[in-house]
């Protein structure tokens, strides 16, 4: 299967934007050629002219299934929304809403240019099946919280998980630890050290808020999350910590080479604050970029997050993050947190790809493409969306599932959890 | 001439949303009847069925000619950017460049649901002439800078911009002083003492940077700009003052009953800071939202300017600000400041509102629509705005210009200010 992207804008190589013709074979960019080139014979070709091909966004954060709790709990801290509004909904999920609300999280992320997501939740055999069926590119995880009894429940469910993606081309497998707030450490050790002896990624939340830092210190003797994840062996794993909005120098500099996801609007909203991403690059951190569930954003949208991302950053100072330094977390950050090559325009890379259109005047005048994405685009402008070659989204129309019904049936869902006895 | 809305989704008085008919009359906001009621005969219907009626926003600090320059300079310090960008090419800028640059605005901004602007630039008789074609409505102010003689040209452009504006049913005049560190103090005293005697608005940058607060307590003898502006006699004028990012609290208490432009998008990228609405509210203080110009943002999108206050604002304690808060401060701050009964759903309102597509995913579920509109929708949303009764975009289509033929004639601007000699 080969498929021709001709005549699209693209930067290669940190280079101006010029026009180029894209070859993709088995779900991988085959060649990247002046636009004019000799191409090959092709099953599929797609005329990119006016547009800018870029690589799509790795949501490297979320929770799949919370877009059925968007706006459901508003002007709370991250405890009350926590105890008060998100876990009392919880009870009260089932199979179909979850896969429903994941689905309808997915086709908001596809619609905004997203190719790949790390997702940790519960539910995920219904959360599995969405992703399956979509074609983007994910990490899954079963969150593991409680003490040795509740763990082995929900450690049991993990290996379920793992066993479901077993030979999945898109579809890997991640041990979660949900914090170290909500888990003793015997747990902590345990998971931890699965993820270890597996080589597999282990997704925590870190350092969200100031009170979970200090009820850590107070738990443990003065040491902080980082610490105590490190002490319980994480340093061992492939580690993707959420947040990391109250990580010091130390903390940062355990984390070297470990990626920390970066969820600026979640954690604004939650009055969590805001995460010195510069300092980590500094720490030489591989940062990724979250949305988070969309009950704490509310928004799934990357683009956005991107603007957010680069837009704190420079809030004391404009040269602590430029513009392109936040689009190349945004688009591989996550991706390398997956050990897969993607969120790069080179040959040889994934067909993770998405198009741009830039005839509004949002993009005017068309000097600097860049600058424009971050500040200026919005993610209505994404007209293509591709996961490994396989196109998701063309022309603002989703075509692996019908949205309609999508809509249709999570709407029931929504009255049975909200209206429900 | 009678416009009836029929069938649309409004919150009225903050209660739920519910299914209502507006009657336009004259421009205003003649009736608001619960969907179904008997109507009157009307020259022009909108069924508004599946979309949400609501005030549009009041840019109430920008200037519009900048959208030549977007992304022209980009992770620069503001006095870097002020000087070695913005100026001089500026000193580029010429009529047609600064009408057309002004209409390329105004689309963004009408295309984003924005209603009402207050601009502060030169070349006042070009952008008078865009607005005007538009149907926009607005202030306009001619930026006073330098010394006695310098100023006196500058103050007879302004008086030929109050003459413009005489008999405009939607545009007025104001006074504008650039800031404390671009004028002598005799300036500052006379233009505040025109803008005093004549009861107009008197338009103004304040405490955007650190150093600007630091550099005029040095000149001053201690006194903060706020200070410096109250000692020339602004407490006598209906002040404007956009930014207000190095408030303290004896200048928000000097400001009581006067209007601070918050710009947060335009704050973050120049590294000035974050204003502390929550406590301007707190002080009396009118707030109003303004997007800046499209160099220093880059968009003029006022959905989005509205989540970046809400959440800057929630960043150490979500409690801080509710969502609802930042929407009046968006639709209803800047038109207070104009002296125009708009931004509010209510009989004998200027009748500029706005349509909002809901059927999106992003709306879902359809729990909280005012939590949705700040954290989750996109000004691609906005179906149709209105400005006194007048449609100005209907379906995405602007109804004032020809939007292709403005491009073309942009574009030919901008290849002469960038590529000139």
């Amino acid at each position: 299967m080969i498929t021709l992207i001709k005549n699209a804008l693209a930067s290669i190589d940190q280079k101006q934007y010029a026009k180029y013709d894209f070859v993709i074979k088995d779900g991988k960019i085959l060649k990247i050629l002046p636009h004019g080139s000799l191409l090959p014979d092709a099953d599929k070709v797609i005329d990119a002219s006016g547009q800018l091909l870029a690589p799509g966004f790795s949501n490297a954060h979320t929770h799949l299934p919370m877009s059925m709790f968007r706006g459901a709990g508003e002007d709370l801290s991250l405890e009350n929304w926590l105890n008060d509004t998100m876990y009392p909904l919880e009870d009260r999920l089932y199979s179909e809403a979850v896969y429903l609300s994941s689905l309808i999280s997915i086709i908001e992320m596809v619609k905004s240019g997203t190719t790949s997501i790390i997702d940790m939740y519960y539910f995920c055999a219904d959360i599995f099946r969405a992703v399956k069926e979509s074609g983007i590119r994910a990490i899954l995880s079963r969150s593991v919280v409680g003490d040795k009894e509740q763990a082995s429940v929900r450690i049991k469910e993990s290996e379920e998980l793992r066993e479901m993606c077993l030979g999945e081309p898109l579809i890997s497998f991640g041990n979660s630890l949900h914090a170290e707030y909500s888990c003793p450490f015997e747990t902590i050790e345990q998971v931890t050290g699965i993820a270890a002896e597996n080589g597999e990624p282990l997704i925590i939340h870190l350092s969200e808020t100031k009170n979970e830092n200090d009820g850590c210190r107070s738990r443990y003797n003065g040491l902080s999350p980082t610490q105590v994840f490190m002490k319980a062996g994480a340093d061992k794993t492939k580690l993707i910590a959420a947040h990391g909005v109250w990580l010091d120098d130390t903390d940062m500099e355990l984390l070297r080479g470990k990626t920390v996801v970066a969820c600026p609007q979640s954690n604004l909203k939650l009055g969590s604050g805001i995460a010195d991403v510069p300092r980590m690059l500094e720490h030489g951190i591989n940062v990724a970029l979250g949305t988070d569930g969309a009950a704490s954003n509310n928004n799934l949208d990357m683009l956005l997050e991107t603007r957010f991302l680069t837009l704190l950053s420079k809030r004391t100072d404009p040269l602590r993050m430029k513009g392109a330094t936040a689009l190349k977390i945004a688009r591989a950050g996550g991706t390398k947190a997956m050990g897969v090559n993607a969120g790069r325009l080179e040959e040889g890379a994934e067909a993770d790809l998405i198009l741009i259109d830039i005839s509004s005047e949002r993009y005017q005048p068309l000097l600097n493409l860049d600058s424009h994405i971050v500040y200026s685009s919005r993610s209505d402008d994404v007209t293509m969306t591709m996961v490994a070659g396989n196109i998701l989204m063309s022309e603002r129309r989703i075509l692996f599932a019908d949205e309609k019904e999508i809509r249709a049936r999570f709407d029931e869902c929504a009255r049975n959890i909200y209206q429900g006895e």
